[in-house]
């Protein structure tokens, strides 16, 4: 529904841009809602935004766990498990396998939830799912530098790139033994930005 | 970082609206990326499109559960849990609540996550808590014609809203008895529109 409203955004504009010449977004409440909203006022079209996901997983391989040296920013040449935003029109499970495949040239089997983590100051979910792999074979994706698989002990911690992966491979340690377990979940309280 | 590039969408706009009089975009694929997106063709912006997240709680009041019944479309006059899309710089577990103080005029207290349900055919995921009424009182709030607390044998199922909506309550009632447990997961596969 909403995601008709966006694809209309662009159409709206282009409709007007017949009659207009200018496009014009004032901050206020729609009729009904209850926050402030981008309102174009030739068209009364709502520009929601909302959070995004991002879909991961742990990648396993016999006790070895698979890292990415991220070739883009942010936080370019830190290392991070395989993930990246969502999709359109795809399933949680299948944009975390996605993402292995893209960014570690890695065929997996996603497993279950390992963790929720919520990063609300710059709207984001992150969801991780321990995986492993289908195939010995991986790489460097387009977005890696090199990919690497870790013993537990090896994992380069001050070198991880965001919070997340950190709260992701611990959750993965702490229910490595269980096929049935509460995903961790955790929100990210830092004001940086 | 991309709700950065939301909001450069209007910016952009408003900037290029003085030098061009017709806002366009173009489907191709953005360099590095592997999907085509919609580019503006005077500035280079990429509208990115990503699924949204569908937030709310299986609110619990003794044995019985909260319902209500639609005041908006689609599905207006059938019943739900307290759920909505979730806002820019809150948490799941908060969005949750927000939804049950809004739709239910219910404060609650939000618990383990119950339910993970994907909706490709629409890019949602939808997320459900367990929670409990923190306060005896509710009431029907701006989207809802009215909130009724149901027992079980009570629910009536053939006028719920939503797949997810019932997939939340099964989870629920094969939970209730646990406070750790993994949640439910499951994919809408259905190509009704």
């Amino acid at each position: 529904m909403e995601a008709g409203k966006r694809a209309g955004l662009l159409q709206g504009l282009k409709g007007n841009a017949v009659r207009v010449t200018k496009p014009s977004f004032s901050t206020r409440v729609p009729e009904g809602d209850s926050l402030p909203r981008q309102v174009c006022d030739h068209c009364g079209f709502v520009h929601y935004v909302n959070p995004r996901l991002v879909v991961g997983c742990v990648v396993v391989h016999e006790s070895r766990l698979l890292l990415c040296r991220r070739a883009i920013e942010p936080r370019r040449g830190c290392w991070t498990v395989p993930a990246g935003f969502m999709e359109e029109r795809e399933t949680t499970a299948a944009g975390a396998a996605r993402e292995a495949l893209e960014e570690a040239r890695a065929r997996v089997e996603v497993g279950p939830l390992l963790a929720l983590y919520n990063v609300p100051r710059i709207s984001q979910v992150h969801l991780f799912y321990r995986a492993r792999l289908l195939e010995p074979g991986f790489g460097a994706g387009e977005e890696t530098l090199e990919a690497r698989l870790f013993e537990w002990d090896e994992i380069p911690w001050p070198e991880l790139a965001f919070p997340s992966v950190r709260f992701a491979l611990r959750a993965y340690a702490a229910t490595r033994e269980r096929d049935v377990f509460a995903p961790w979940q955790d929100d990210d309280d830092s004001e940086a930005v």
